[in-house]
């Protein structure tokens, strides 16, 4: 007997844990998205989590809430486990109860997408895989070829020609095959689909990969035990594709379903202005059909215009009365600079997203004074200088001379 | 009565805590570098040590061994507690017992500094200084702003002006005052002294300030904790200054007077070649006179001519029998790429350093195979990409289009 299956989101259909890889065939790639469902009866039998375990260990420390059974050769790198502040000082600034940072960037190739990345190379693995694959406008792809790597692992990463260059210079330093295409995302996307699936490698797409969710709900698991009883009342984080949004409720159910938790705390799902799908879609109200766009901003992790995980990214946020808020390209980039400040977290630009769309929120008054808040940090800011150097001034260069440096400080 | 006092490491003569804040006044900025030696007797009663104070509070767990007193305010990021791997694949690779990585990029502004950059502020904190300065290559600028940002404490920055525009960026985005001066780190070193001291600001330049190496021994201290009875044979560290190799002989030192551990592991302290004063100063043999030189390497970390505390690592490297080697620029760049793609950890040029070390030695017969190793990566590769794109090849543009892309997958 399984401790999980996958179900369909759609029609409901639900399948034996290796009857299907991916999607639901009834339903398609883009709506037919499945969804671990735990036996949580089994689940109950196998918990067990200790703050050692998370600190040894990182997100395996949930592993009775993750889709394997028996022992799982992971990855030998440290995914998880990242710091959790508190910050007085943006307490203090937005006159509220409290905020949290929750610092991703601290992941191993600095991002949140290392949780699910550790898992479709654990799957990989299991399932007996040489070869994995994703399309990725840059984190995806840099925590695969890192967990890749270590793992023994080939990997092959399409990306858009646009990416950041640091994102690339990590993913040839750690040995990826990489194609390069001169396409947006959505194009290079259905690509490696295309090509990947024919050349029979496992695929770590977000949102037809249903175990990746699974990887990432661990940072709301790691929330809960970190808070105990004391869930925030609202979890701020940036959407691109909506499965980081999902994988937030996604985590706080399991936990609530195994009755360590009571309740689920509100979601704030955040966007770019110019690749705000998701929030559109839901705005369109149910029944939701997603509403595709051609999507602009510096926050090149978040830019997606045709989100995968578009529809269950709106159920979630309808059953939990959560939101979905937008912010433009310099409230964001501002957000980076006032974020460092304050907290010493320098976040990459969709990792301050989150922190730009908790102070809209608090203008907008939808965060009272008696809230607590998280802000999740989903990225570190040393992945992409070029959009932050934007609104900095120009470092002047002095000469070895005293009297002019003295000046200079003036 | 104090737990600790400071010692000038030249003549011998013992200072109280806060009778000097630098160097011996007899014996100058170089030679009179101060030691801190604590009364142990006192350390004893107050040691207390746990894996989930180590989890929470970082290096501040182990405060017993830190020069405060009473109540710290630290700065509210996790330094430290930074993960330890052990190398399978580099072990049987390499043929030797055991090879583990300590993967101190993993520090909140990705590098070892953030260590002594804690320290400094807390002191600078609780002697009422408002500002505090460095002159540095990098790590130690970006450690100082991050921790000053969230500490509240305003910072100056000296550093060459062709310091990597990655750490620039950093310093920028943390709200420091940086001057960029048109010199070699040496010369913008001692402008620093020259500008800082008449400013009345707190000096957290390496070997001058006695605290530094303190915060950099928290690394040995973890280590000792992580590995319990059973330390390395070797541990690998890429060397400058000199004061991160003497850090790692201080930690141990003092956790042996504690009564904690029986011995001292040997250190391979790792230079560049072209940057290799420590090791010509140490060859020329006792009585150990600073041999100077014009520096360069890729690796900017260690980049340093005129070491300010080479004297106490030639000190301790003779008293331990330890080592001292040179490496190559190409050797440090290929490291690199070794590192990522056998561990999953990408190091910066000055982080790889020590794994180039630790494979010149293995092949010199120095490391046997029923030896342990491990090799502490200082810095996280983001940090300095332009480097090591140098010996990647170029990433070639694909069109969107299925047989292109297949053809370039042959």
């Amino acid at each position: 007997m399984s401790k999980y299956l996958l179900k369909c989101i759609t029609c409901g259909k639900e399948f034996a844990k290796d009857e299907v890889d991916y999607y639901c065939p009834d339903c398609g790639d883009r709506k037919g998205t499945l969804e671990v469902v735990y036996d949580f009866a089994l689940v109950r039998k196998e918990f067990e989590f200790s703050l050692t375990s998370l600190q040894k260990r990182g997100i395996w420390a949930f592993d009775f809430l993750l889709p394997f059974e028996g022992k799982i050769d992971f990855p030998e790198l440290l995914v998880g486990n990242t710091p959790l502040y508190k910050s007085r000082s943006l307490s203090r600034k937005y006159g509220i109860r409290e905020v949290l940072i929750k610092d991703d960037g601290r992941n191993p190739t600095a991002s949140f997408k290392d949780r699910a990345s550790a898992i479709a190379v654990a799957k990989a693995m299991e399932k007996g895989f040489d070869t994995i694959f994703c399309a990725s406008t840059g984190n995806a792809a840099s925590s695969l070829s890192g967990l890749s790597a270590v793992s023994g692992l080939k990997s092959v990463i399409f990306v858009p020609s646009t990416a950041p260059v640091a994102k690339l210079t990590q993913l040839q330093v750690y040995g990826s095959k990489i194609l390069a295409i001169e396409a947006s995302y959505d194009r290079v996307f259905d690509l490696s689909m295309e090509i990947g699936m024919s050349m029979g490698w496992y695929c770590r797409n977000s949102a037809i990969n249903p175990y990746l969710l699974e990887g990432k709900k661990t940072c709301a698991l790691e929330l809960a035990f970190e808070m105990e009883d004391d869930l925030p009342d609202f979890i701020f984080v940036s959407a691109g594709d909506g499965t980081v949004l999902s994988s937030f409720y996604k985590g706080f159910e399991d936990m609530k379903e195994l009755g360590l938790i009571e309740k689920v705390p509100k979601i704030a799902g955040i966007q770019a202005e110019g690749s705000a799908a998701i929030k559109k879609t839901y705005e369109a109200g149910f029944p939701f059909e997603p509403i595709d766009l051609e999507a602009t901003t510096v926050a090149d992790s978040i830019c997606v215009g045709k989100p995968r995980d578009v529809i269950k990214a709106c159920h979630y946020t309808e059953a939990h009365d959560g939101l979905l808020l937008s912010v433009s390209d310099n409230e964001i980039l501002e957000s980076i600079i006032e974020l460092a400040r304050e907290t010493g977290v320098f976040a990459e630009p969709a990792g301050a997203t989150a922190f730009a769309g908790f102070k809209k929120a608090r203008k907008l008054g939808l965060v009272g004074e008696k809230d607590r808040v998280v802000i999740v940090v989903t990225g570190n800011g040393l992945k992409d200088l070029k959009n932050v150097s934007a609104v900095l001034p120009e470092v002047r260069i002095l000469p070895p001379d005293r009297d002019a440096i003295e000046e200079a400080l003036k």
